[in-house]
This record gives C-alpha cells, sequence and structure tokens, in this order.
C-alpha cells in the first residue's frame, strides 16, 4: 500500500516507519523532515501537501501536540494550540485524504490515554485526545458508504517516552512499541472501522 | 445557593430555572434574554460577565452549539462554530467561574448523547461533546484541592426537542425532562465530583 505516514520521525512514527517499510511504500511527512513537509496546525501547509500527492492507500498521522499547563493559567490560545494541531489538524488531514482515497483506503488517526484517564496538568491534552474519540466514531458512520475506514489508535505512555514522561504519569505502565505498532497495524490492514483502539501496558 | 444559569431560556434551562427557582437565587444569562446577556461564542463577553458579577455558589451551563452537515462539507470555519461555542464557551466559563466560586462550589456543563452515539452530520457536535466529558474529568483532578466540583450532564435526546429533532436521531428515545432536570440537580446538590452523568431514555 502507498502510505502517507504523518509524524514519521516522532516516537512513534519512527517506529511504525521502520515497521511498514518492509511491505508499504511510504511517504513520510514531518514539520522538520520528511519526504514532504507539512505543519499540520496550518490548514494551507495540509492543502499544499495533498496538492502534491496524487494518490494514496492509506493516510496514518501520529503528529499533534497539546499544552501541558495548569486549568487556571490556561490561556485560550494555549488551549488553541492543541485545537489546530492535534485536533484539527488530523480532522483536516483525515478530510483532505478523503479526496484521494480509493474505496477501501484507510485512515487512522492518534489519540492517548488522557482522554480517558488524564492527569494533573491535562485539560487541553484530554479534552483534544476525548473530541478525537467521538469525531472518529461520527465521521465513521459517513464513510461507510465510500468503504473508507477510520480509527483512531489511543496508546498509553510509550516505552520510547517513559524516561522523560514518566513523572508526569505517576504509576501509569510503559506501553511496549511493539504492542502499539501492532494497532496501528491492525487498523492498516485489518478491517476494524470507527474504532478507538486502546493500547495500554 | 446563588446560582448563574448560563442557557436559562434554552429547551433545558427554561425547565431547569422553573424547577430550581423555588429553593434557589437564580441568575439567567442568555444571548437574547435573562438577567445577564453573554455570548459564549466570544471570550470578552465573557469576561464582561463576570465582571458584573459579585459572588457566585454555582455556574450551570445548558448552552452551547455546533453544526450539523456532512464531514466531506465541513468547512473549518464550520467546526469552529462549535469549538468557540459549546466547547470553549464552557471551558472558558468554568475558568472564570473559579475566580468567584467559593470552597464547595460546583460547575456543571452540558454535553450531549452525541459524544457516545453518534448520528449522521455529527462529527463535529459528536466532537464538541466528547472533548467535554475529557476535560471534566481531567479538570477535576486539578479542582479537588479548591473543593470545588465539576460535572458535566450529557443527555440524550430530550422530550420537548423531540418533534423538532427526531428525523435527526433515529430510534432514540426519547428523555423525559424531568430526568434531565434531575440529572443537573444531582450535579448541584450532591456530592459527585469529575462525572459524566448519562441521561439516556
Amino acid at each position: 500500500m502507498k502510505i502517507l505516514l504523518v509524524g514519521g520521525s516522532g516516537t512513534i512514527g519512527r517506529r511504525l516507519a521502520e515497521a511498514l517499510r518492509p511491505q508499504h511504500e511510504l511517504i513520510l511527512a514531518g514539520r522538520n523532515s520528511g519526504d514532504e513537509r507539512v505543519d499540520i496546525s496550518q490548514p494551507p501547509s495540509i492543502a499544499r501537501l495533498f496538492d502534491r500527492l496524487r494518490s494514496l492507500d492509506a493516510l496514518i498521522c501520529t503528529a499533534g501536540e497539546a499544552r501541558w499547563e495548569r486549568f487556571e493559567a490556561m490561556s485560550e490560545a494555549d488551549f488553541q494550540v492543541g485545537i489546530r494541531s492535534k485536533l484539527m489538524g488530523q480532522v483536516l488531514l483525515a478530510q483532505h485524504a478523503l479526496q484521494v482515497l480509493p474505496p477501501g483506503g484507510s485512515i487512522t488517526l492518534s489519540s492517548g490515554i488522557l482522554a480517558d484517564q488524564p492527569e494533573d496538568k491535562t485539560t487541553s491534552a484530554a479534552m483534544v485526545n476525548g473530541a478525537l474519540h467521538s469525531f472518529v466514531r461520527a465521521a465513521a458512520l459517513e464513510l461507510f458508504d465510500r468503504r473508507i475506514r477510520i480509527n483512531v489508535v489511543c496508546a498509553g505512555l510509550v516505552e520510547d517516552s517513559y524516561e522523560k514522561y514518566k513523572a508526569f504519569f505517576p504509576g501509569h505502565t510503559p506501553v511496549p512499541m511493539r504492542k502499539v505498532v501492532d494497532a496501528y497495524r491492525r487498523c492498516l490492514e485489518g478491517k476494524i472501522h470507527g474504532e478507538v483502539v486502546r493500547v495500554w501496558s
């Protein structure tokens, strides 16, 4: 399959690219590296990316950020970071992908455990992840007739990020990268549709 | 209790105001009617509302809108309607309320069944409702130390809206208004914190 992998140089994207490369044709897209440059927080940047793409069998996005801060200290602009990047960035990627994906194509987005198990200072990240879960389930209803599948992988704190972030996730068991990669592969190569694939420990 | 009820003239707000008025002091706020005017999609309008309020024991919001449209036909501006109004409008109301609520105070927001049971053309409404669920659970962690409770009522298609909207909610059983009012009352007068109170049929 010809796969657009947005966030291909990130913690999860890197492992995913490694795992998928033997069987698939990958187009890696990222803000600062990759075959294609895209800043998903900027709608025109997404539009330009898709102008350059002819055909595609699948979109996977492992990119997107949100600000961590005490709720009372969060400005509206702080909330907008997550809304523009991780939420609307992925929504707009999905929308553009629909223009090029054939029947049988698939879209796989990324949320995160904070949707279900928030931690301190995660009002924005939790919000954005929860939004993605409901969005994917709603979009799935509409994509059924076009035979395009959409799913979202909701990973816990992954092994490769554990040392860096463990202080912010007290008591979280790191998720083996293999499990995370497998979750994306299930979305890509399996038949599931409209699912939130939770990968915890 | 002195309660700010935003959306007090809406379908749910009207019933809620009726039910709470005998025991509580209500300040009704709305876009076009009420004791106070506020457009929750406009952050400065929210700020001005709270400039005018001296003290408060509870905030309840039953206001907020989102656009219904086919996913592929949704513009970014269409998505922004729900994000600015029902999502960030309620988030900013909660943030402002924290400046005036005493320990023991409470915040009750409103989402809706589409978070869990989306229908056709509800990518935006589903997204916003799902975002509110995760937001409330994350915010609850931070408000614990201040003894301020926060919850969200997630109602199904309510009886008073049934005739108008039933075509968009095939097979949904209308929820009696009494049950909806009781859910808000449980958030207001009970002790629950960080809960998504689902009220379906």
